[in-house]
């Protein structure tokens, strides 16, 4: 293993304001983190349009990388000093695990491009698999340097994040319901948007770990530092990540990249006076690993300072919206009120809007917890704790609270639409009838039956 | 009313680490902190045997007043700003409450003794019913200053804590499911631990307040902040207050002063070498209200100190392992393993301990969050939602987590028994036969079924 | 006065992570607040290349904007609580003030482009000019907004900008040496760095405060508080501000500028692959107040990416040392050795850079405090305590650390070159003796006497 | 080294406010904190009667102890990492010094009692001798775990706390300008007060420290830490050591004992109603370890309950005002209005109070940082950096800031008196052409010559 000829004489630190101190003591790592990359991750936000909300919270995806690094570095250090292998298969942990651990753990975001959710919808792209593709495409700096430990490393290092990897401990420690990615997001978006939901007892999560046969359990002892990590988790969502305003600027985003889109790939109908070169690869579907890593969040925005003085209305205007923040609004609906969302797409569409660019309908889920079930599609670790005398026992079987939340899903369906529509007694606006009538569909922010 | 009369030119500040200024704007609450009855709650700590577990939480109850005075002028200046009462009967807020809810505020536990549970337990005293004593009793500097506002005053303080007093807002400000008692010592508690499972949004909990017609609601859009206070006061009950060292150290408390108690109070049998004279009058079942407030944390563990070196074994022996922190070990059990405890009592008794003081049951349960309901000997104000048109819901009708958790008791019972029950493989010590087979009954923790 | 009448009926809260709650209780400033001017500095990071080294700081100049409003809203609060005027010329707080002080913090920094400081450098602009045009020209909506209170509101507001409202309580709130704009950003560069030198006690000082005639003035007993502000300043700027790999890279940016700026004013010497067409009105020295509008980090990063595969190798060069974090190193000089650089700069022309874009110098020193003195070109205004009989004395003369520091600058003037020219023992490096002898003249960090 | 061989298999974790995380590896160090004579610890306040002014801090010094504790153990770890001995005399970390600097630290506050600055001024104990003699004597619980090491273990650990240790670097982390008590108490202090003064880098104040042939001292990069840290020092001096009202309870206690001992020290003068038991030895000037070990903060204020009903008005009064935080005011003086003391003192017992019992002087003031002078009777150890070539600088050499503050002292001389002085226009009061004549001696909280 080349990794700890490299090992660093004195320790190198960077100031996080989350973790304290980002102690990195190899030059591999420190050589990975200086790649072009690596330093793209400075220009890609890790909330998107959370941030336009939540005004705090603009930090990039850079930091949270560094972050899921130290708390996979913490934890080798925890089961090294705890829990050492004695002899190969007696499921303690094997420090040579440490370099995968670490590089997986450091890199496992790379691939992501600005705005991913919605960029992936529209693009088709994977940040998943482009991630694994800038670690074993021989085109990159992180390719190369990866392979300073080993021909194989690079392999080995995006089977991890594939979770194909031999030793499960090391894929939970990147990739399970509690893992190194979630324990620093969450800790690091509270932190950013200066809420309180997110934060939960990293240390005592982290001492409370603990490597076993088949991956990693938590000591019985510490169950409720666990459940206050799932809740912890499960307001997040329901507070940050799906907060319907978040979401209402990321439907603007969506449909703004769709119609330009359309547009750029109908040059019949649109003669633009402007070519967004950087992104003309995906309008052509058919781009490079130069052109994706090309993109970053800034790009975008260029982009629609462009657009917002473009001769399509419908891409001016949205363009402008997501500049300018300002939103659509929402209502949520259920199964029983889906039924008048035609009527209500009608009347948008009475008050000039197209109702393509203009409404929307987004559900979003999430599952605070749930058992292993091999059925599924993509069937969760289940957390598992162990007990003094060395069984495990799956968490919802003993914590009350995990029980009572464990596979209900958490959120909401919301219908999204124009402000405009919610104006109200304004005699000399001819539109004033829609509105009302579209009002009389709405109450207490649901669909409901208009009487 | 008087109160006006006596508001300070300038605002004086308390400094608290909690919420980082107390404001004090009037002389009478001034005053009232001034008054020896409110001093002594400096020598009387809040947290009870929990600092021996938690060393970082030693604070006095004296903070925690400040701190619910404080909750409870933010929500009256925020009820004033936002929702002031128009006309009688309109169910807004109505500052000529201040002065009574802000005095109840800071008042409410000033009848708190030494280890109150224990000390309530051994001695049948209520403390609630002392504060009250204290406020109305003109024996009192408290009572003196109140009366400045008026005649009637001191009673009516004193009925908000009995919840007599007819405005419910003031009522459940100081005492309900989320009030300004609760929302202080969460967030105290919290910080003096270390710990972060009583971090709320406080800030965010006091924003989406409301005055209604019968009490207090919350505004629908803050009901994940009411969620996450639920969820943090569960945790705070399971990992703090409940925790099971905490327990034991408190079966030792309770255990010695009952020893105390029986001694002094059967001369014939014992000759005391040493009087303890501020508990004399409690021993003889006849003490005075200024008996009571002579007591502090400080008068019980000097006489500790002395019974350390008494000769009466028991509370020798106790009093050493309450003062040098050697807690009793416990394990749960439950309906079906109850029928053990006797066994296990006959073996501890076989070891040479007597099973009277050194063994003991403690059942800790909290109720996460419930409805309101009548039949209930003390029924809960339940938490209730205001939609935007005006239209009240109870919380669990619309919170799936609340909905999850409401009505389910959490917590567990224990017994407790010597730390040398569990002593293992000593060849020469001749009880180790009673120790094994004292152990064979326990597993995980649990009492069990010895086979 | 017409901002009353738009008094919000229930304030608005806009969560921070720095103060908690930021309060908006009127639709002035809601509006204000959601014009595009203002959205826009959504998109210009607070600390410009201090990022790159603090890798948590990428806040956005927005938040900053929101904080100084918040602060200047609880001076305003503070002062009218405890030190009303009572009539007219008295010293006091007149509250009518409130609209002016509130609107000038708010929008202080609103003529921010991206990484100012560099680009006025380069292209001769001054935010604080662009400010109070962007206030008072009547082409944008922050101007259209701001009337609604009166027609010569905005030149008020932004005669407080420029100080020279009448009203030097107001101009002090938001430009003094002790203001709400420094404030804010120290507690929050603070916050985001992860550093602590920033933390001041905020409250504290806000307490402290007090109006008096001709300004405002610290009550005596917070002398330690402001001492503490002071010192807290001063380390942020000589640790953060100052910080020589912040300033290296700002070093790069400016070369950067320098040379597009130059190449696309020689177009026969350089045909462009590109054209930057939101830089070209500076370019040509001739922008208006929209062009200037239009810029934000991205759109400057977007052209570095074009220009990182440039044909001109000095641009493409510097445009990937920029976007891949590739800072100059840097040593001290000072007066005795500063007539080395000139050797120091041949050496780095022989090994194959151009100095003029490889080399720089910069001084960057702070005066931590000073006293009022007439004769400077932009006297300070020194700060006073009040004594508790109404006197006033000026800070250093009480204060014995203020006395030590002030007057005295701080901070070092640096040589910035290629990190190239600290390689060492490569033999088969054609420049290596070049390197060694470029070496010989640096010593701890400093230019020294190569003897 | 035995000690080795107590190493636990599994960490022990003790959750602490400020480190989060204090971490025991060794049976050793978790014997020495279940001792009664470290329990005793937790009966003690670190911070004595400034309590009475920051509410918040009522910590004792158990958790400060396991501080101190816990940033040695940092700093070993930091050394053994970056800076391990290769060969004796090298200058670098040998970890065989580890256990004698973890006890030393652990142990370095065994001998405090109560209020032990006061307490040591009555009855001239001195708390350091002592915490040796419990290190050293054989009739302790901690000397018998102690030996477990080696016999001359506890006489080594016992000479770290006295300097005469070989091995300077563990001297200095446990006693020097910059060591782990200073480290800890100042951000617990900070912590439990909630002010920031006393916040600085902790944890980049142990990344630059350095071990050397000497001693310890500071890479030069971190310069900037060092003196934030030394300023922060200062501020807490001044703002919470030194505060005036907290002075002021200590004058009332000193005064309180000293009286009771004058009493209890002439029985024909006294007929005591009440024999402090625990007190008498040290009333007798003959007391035992045993004797000293028994005092904590309860039983001193149990006696001062007692003694507030007591016949004597001196011991009775004193009593209620320190029990009921009525403390004295005070003014400055200097040496040119030192003259008119005798004055003041004359009036105020004119007023009817006992000079001797009613007035005090004190001069608190703080050496922000000095050089090293052997010619000073206790030379303090001065603080070196070191620049990138090894070679080693004084800080005050380079450090602008700490030059200004170097070798001059900050702090005052006051003179304390009954708060009933300060009457103002009572026509009624006899006294009041006293206090008047007193209160013209007075301006501005200081001494003034009356015209």
């Amino acid at each position: 293993m080349n990794f700890d000829q490299e090992r660093l004489p004195r320790e190198k630190v960077f100031r996080d304001p989350i973790h304290g101190q980002i102690i990195v003591d190899n030059q591999i790592i420190l050589d990975l983190i200086n790649t072009p990359e690596f330093q793209r991750l400075r220009r890609v936000k890790q909330l998107g349009t959370s941030s336009l909300i939540f005004h705090g919270a603009e930090h990039s995806r850079f930091g949270h990388c560094l972050g899921v690094y130290e708390v996979a570095r913490r934890i080798c250090n925890h089961f090294q000093r705890n829990y050492p292998s004695q002899k190969k298969g007696d499921g303690l942990w094997d420090d040579h695990e440490r370099p995968v651990a670490l590089c997986a753990a450091l890199l496992h975001d790379l691939g992501h491009g600005p705005y991913s959710h919605t960029f992936e919808h529209i693009f088709h792209t994977d940040h998943e698999a482009i991630t694994r593709q800038i670690i074993t495409s021989p085109s990159t700096n992180i390719n190369r340097i990866l392979k300073r430990v080993s021909p194989e490393f690079p392999r080995e290092v995006a089977s991890v994040i594939d979770h194909s990897y031999h030793n499960q401990q090391v894929v939970q420690m990147i990739s399970s319901q509690v893992d190194a990615d979630r324990m620093d997001y969450l800790q690091r978006d509270a932190y950013y948007t200066g809420t309180n939901y997110g934060k939960y007892d990293l240390d005592r999560v982290l001492r409370v770990m603990r490597p076993v046969k088949n991956g990693i359990a938590f000591e019985i002892s510490g169950m409720h530092a666990v459940e206050d990590y799932i809740i912890s988790r499960l307001q997040m969502y329901l507070q940050i990540y799906f907060h319907p305003v978040s979401r209402a600027m990321e439907v603007i985003l969506d449909h703004l990249l769709m119609r330009a889109k359309y547009l750029y790939q109908h040059p019949n109908e649109y003669r633009p006076q402007f070519t967004p070169k950087m992104l003309m690869p995906f309008f052509n579907n058919h781009f490079t690993l130069q052109d994706y890593l090309a993109l970053d969040d800034g790009v975008l925005t260029t982009y629609f300072q462009h657009w917002q003085h473009d001769s399509d209305d419908i891409l001016a205007d949205l363009s402008s919206r997501f500049l300018n923040r300002r939103p659509l609004k929402s209502v949520q609906y259920d199964d029983s009120t889906a039924k008048y969302l035609d009527k209500l797409r009608e009347l948008i569409t009475r008050a000039g809007f197209d109702d393509h660019y203009y409404t929307a309908t987004n559900s979003s889920y999430k599952l605070p917890y749930d058992t292993y079930n091999p059925q599924d599609s993509k069937p969760q670790t289940q957390i598992e704790l162990i007990q003094p005398d060395g069984e495990l026992v799956e968490l919802s079987a003993v914590s009350t609270l995990v029980a009572a939340v464990s596979g209900k899903e958490a959120g909401d369906q919301r219908f999204f639409f124009p402000k405009e529509m919610l104006r109200q007694e304004n005699d000399i606006d001819i539109f004033q009838p829609v509105y009302d009538e579209f009002q009389s569909y709405l109450q207490n922010g649901h669909v409901v039956d208009p009487r």
